[in-house]
C-alpha cells in the first residue's frame, strides 16, 4: 500500500489539541500500517501563538488566522477542539460548507447547532464526525451509527458525566455534597466552576446527541428537561441504601409511541443494574434495541488523551470512508415530536415527612390514589416527633405524581416532601430492600 | 440519495441466516435511508432445500449449488453462517478469491484459518470481516480496528462464553455444577453437547481472534492455553466468596516486552470489578490501552439475532467502504511470538488441605519461598482432622507457582491441593477479603 500524506489542521492547541498532535505523531506507524495514511498537524488555530504549551508542534504550524486553514486546499481534514460555541460554530460551518471534513469534539456545538452544522456538510459534500463530543474514548456514536444499524434502539441510558458521578459515589461512602466536590476539584475531576457539570447541563448536551443519533430524529439541548446533584442530600443517599440502591445522575432517552422523552436527573438506580456498578469518574452508556437487548459501554469518560484518541478515530474514519460518506449523512432523517409534559412514565421514589396521628397515613394514601398513582411499596419510621414515609410508586405518569405531590403538600397532616426521583431496576419492586 | 439495489448470497439458512433475511427485509427502508442501498437476499446455500424453516425465503433462493453464488457476478457481498471448519472454509476461500466480499459468523473458521483467509482476500482486493464470530452483537471488533486504532491494547479480558457464565453463576446461588448445567441446557443457554463451552474451547477461539486483531500478531487457537470449568466445585465458589470475589470463566490476552500470553481459565475475579458483575449469559470484553484506560463492552454474546444483527452490521460496512479496503486488512502485520510457559504472571489463589501438626505450616512457607512465591495473604482454617490453608500469592509467574506446588505435593504434611486460579482485582491484595 503506498503511503498517502495527509494534511491535516486543528482549531485550538490546547489539552486536547496538543495531545493529538502527540497522538498523531507517536501513532503515525500504527495510523499508516493500518490506513495507508499517514496523517499531519500543518496548522492550529491559536489566539496567541507565543503562548507556552504542552507539546509545542513545529515552527510555522501555530497560527492566528484562519483564513491560514480554510483556504489551504491542501488541508482536507480539521479537528475542532477549541470548544464553545462562537467562534468555534462560525469556523466549523464555513469549513464544511468549503468542501472540508470535520471532526468535532464539541457537545455544545453539536448539541445545539447539529442541524445547521449537518446542512453545511450536506452542502459541501462532506463529513461531519463528532465521536470525541459524548463520552471521550467510549466509541457510542460509532457503535449507535454503524454497528446497530437495524436494531431500533428505544432507550438509551447513560452516565455521562464523570465529576457528578464521583461526587455521587463519595457520598455514598458518607461525604458531604461539598466535602465530595471538593475533592472532586482537588483531584481534577471538577472544572474550578463546575456549574455546568453538576447542574445537569453537560449530561443534557450529550444526551441530546446520543437521542439524536439512536432515534433519527432531531433531539435539541432545549428540549432535554434537566436537573442536576446540587438538592441531593445525604438523607437520599441512606434512603437509597435502604432499598439497596444509589443514587446516580442519569440520562435517559425514550422513544414511544408518537414521542421521545429525553431527561437528566438524580435516580435511584438498583445496586443489581449495571449503571449502579459504575463508579468514580468513570461513564457508562447503555443502549437498549430490538435486535440487541442490550449493550453497555463504559470507559473514561473525559480527559485529554482519551478525547484525542476519539479525534484520531474520526480522522482516520474520514480518511477511510472518503468519497462513499459512508453513514454520516445526518442522522436525523424524521421528526418525532417531544412527549407532553408529564406524559414520562417511570417508577418513583419520595419521601413525606407527617405527623404521627390517626389518619395521616389514610389520607396520603387516599390523594395518591385519586391520581391513580399506585403504591408498590412504602416504609413508615418515627422520624423526630412525627414519621417518615418512603414511598415506591408503580411505573406511572410524572403528571401524575406531580398533581398527587401538590395535593399532599396542601395536607396538614404533611410537613415537607422529597423531590420524587425515578427509579432504575430490572427487578421486580418486591424483591428490593426494606426486607 | 439514489438507491442502489445490492444482491446479496448466505451460506447457510439456519437460525442465524434466517435472522438475517428477516431483519434485512424488515429493516430494508432502515438501512436505505442510511446507506443509500438496499440490501436482498438473492440466494443461500444450504443441504436441503426441502426442509421447513422458520422465515422461509421466496421460491429459488434456496439452493444447494454453491456455484449459483460462486459464480454469479451480480452478488458482490456473502456471509457464511452455516460453521464449520468443512465444507465453509473452502467455500470462504473461493468466494474471496474470486473477488466477493465476505462476513462470517464463524469464531473456529477465523481463529484457525485467518491467516489463510486473509491472504485470500488480499488476493482477491476483497474485505473479510468477522464482527459476528466473537460475542455475536457486541460489536467489540470494529471498536478495536477502527475507534481504537491510536490506542495500543495491550490486555484484554474478557468473559466470553454465556454458557459457563450462567454456570458459574447459579454456583454461587447453591446450585451443584451439574445443576446448573442441566438449568442451563433447559433454558437454552447451553447446547444438548456442551463440551465446547464447558471446555472453554469455544472461549479460547474467541480470545484467539481478540488477540490477533489487538495485539496485531497472529494468535492461532493452538497458542491459546485454556481449561474450562469441569472441575470449579461448590468449594472453590465458597473459598471465592470469603475472598469478596467470584469466580469467572476469563479469557485473558497480554502483550508485554517479547511476547503475548493468550489463556482461558477460572479466576477468582474481585466483586468490584466490573468483569464480576457480569451476571447469567452475558458477555463483557475490557480493552485497556495507553490513551484510553480501559474500556469494557457488554451485551448479549449470542442469540440468533443478536448474531444476525452483527452479520448485518458488517454487510453494511463492507457496503460503505468498498473501494477504500478501511482497515480491513489483516490486522495482523507483525509477528510477535508466545511467551514461553510458564512466563505467565499473575496473583494467584490455591489452597492446601494439611495435617495440623507443628512445623506444616513453617515447610509450606518454606517451599514457596525458596521458587520466589511471596504470600500476600494466607488463611488456616480447622478442616475435619487437618487444616485448609487459603493462599493468595502476590503477582508472579505461574512457572514458579506450579514448581512450588509440585514440591508442595511431596510433602508428607499436604495432603492435597486445589488447582491455582489467577486473581483479578484492581484493589490491592489487602482490601479483599478475609477480614
Amino acid at each position: 500500500m503506498a503511503s498517502v500524506d495527509v494534511p491535516v489542521a486543528l482549531l485550538g492547541y490546547g489539552t486536547v489539541g496538543a495531545a493529538v498532535n502527540r497522538l498523531l505523531t507517536d501513532s503515525a506507524d500504527d495510523i499508516e500500517r493500518a490506513t495507508g495514511h499517514r496523517l499531519r498537524v500543518v496548522k492550529a488555530l491559536v489566539r496567541d501563538v507565543g503562548k507556552e504549551r504542552d507539546y509545542p508542534p513545529p515552527g510555522g504550524v501555530l497560527t492566528t488566522d484562519f483564513d491560514e486553514i480554510a483556504g489551504d486546499p491542501s488541508i482536507s481534514v480539521v479537528a475542532e477542539v477549541m470548544g464553545g460555541i462562537d467562534p468555534a460554530g462560525g469556523y466549523v460551518l464555513e469549513l464544511l460548507r468549503g468542501g472540508k471534513h470535520v471532526v468535532s469534539a464539541n457537545k455544545q456545538l453539536v448539541a445545539r447547532r447539529g442541524a445547521e452544522l449537518f446542512e453545511a456538510a450536506s452542502a459541501g459534500g462532506v463529513q461531519l464526525r463528532f465521536e470525541a463530543s459524548v463520552c471521550a474514548a467510549i466509541p457510542v456514536i460509532k457503535v449507535l451509527r454503524e454497528s446497530l444499524v437495524v436494531t431500533n434502539v428505544h432507550r438509551v441510558l447513560g452516565i455521562v458525566n464523570g465529576t457528578t458521578n464521583f461526587v455521587l459515589t463519595e457520598m455514598e461512602r458518607g461525604k458531604s455534597y461539598d466535602d465530595a466536590l471538593a475533592d472532586a476539584k482537588r483531584l481534577g475531576y471538577a472544572e474550578a466552576d463546575p456549574t455546568d457539570d453538576v447542574s445537569g447541563a453537560d449530561a443534557a448536551a450529550k444526551m441530546a446527541i446520543l437521542a439524536t443519533v439512536a432515534f433519527n430524529s432531531r433531539v435539541d439541548l432545549a428540549d432535554v428537561d434537566y436537573r442536576g446533584i446540587t438538592d441531593v442530600d445525604l438523607d437520599d443517599v441512606a434512603a437509597a441504601r435502604d432499598l439497596d440502591m444509589v443514587i446516580r445522575l442519569v440520562g435517559a432517552a425514550r422513544l414511544v409511541d408518537g414521542g421521545f422523552d429525553v431527561r437528566v436527573q438524580p435516580a435511584l438506580v438498583d445496586k443489581q443494574h449495571p449503571l449502579a456498578k459504575v463508579n468514580g469518574a468513570f461513564n457508562a452508556v447503555m443502549l437498549q434495541g430490538d435486535a440487541i437487548r442490550e449493550i453497555t459501554l463504559q470507559g473514561p469518560g473525559a480527559g485529554g488523551i482519551e478525547t484525542a484518541s476519539a479525534v484520531i478515530a474520526d480522522m482516520v474514519s474520514v480518511i477511510g470512508t472518503m468519497g462513499t460518506g459512508f453513514l454520516q449523512n445526518d442522522a436525523a432523517w424524521r421528526q418525532v415530536p417531544k412527549l407532553p409534559p408529564g406524559e414520562s412514565t417511570s417508577p418513583f421514589y419520595f419521601r413525606l415527612s407527617v405527623e404521627d396521628r390517626p389518619g395521616a397515613l389514610a389520607r396520603v394514601a387516599d390523594e395518591l390514589a385519586q391520581r391513580d398513582v399506585s403504591i408498590a411499596r412504602l416504609l413508615q419510621r418515627p422520624n423526630g416527633s412525627g414519621a417518615a414515609l418512603h414511598v415506591v410508586t408503580h411505573e406511572g405518569r410524572a403528571g401524575a405524581l406531580d398533581e398527587a405531590l401538590h395535593a399532599l403538600e396542601r395536607l396538614p397532616e404533611v410537613h415537607r416532601r422529597s423531590r420524587p426521583m425515578p427509579v432504575i431496576s430490572d427487578r421486580g419492586v418486591a424483591e428490593l430492600g426494606w426486607a
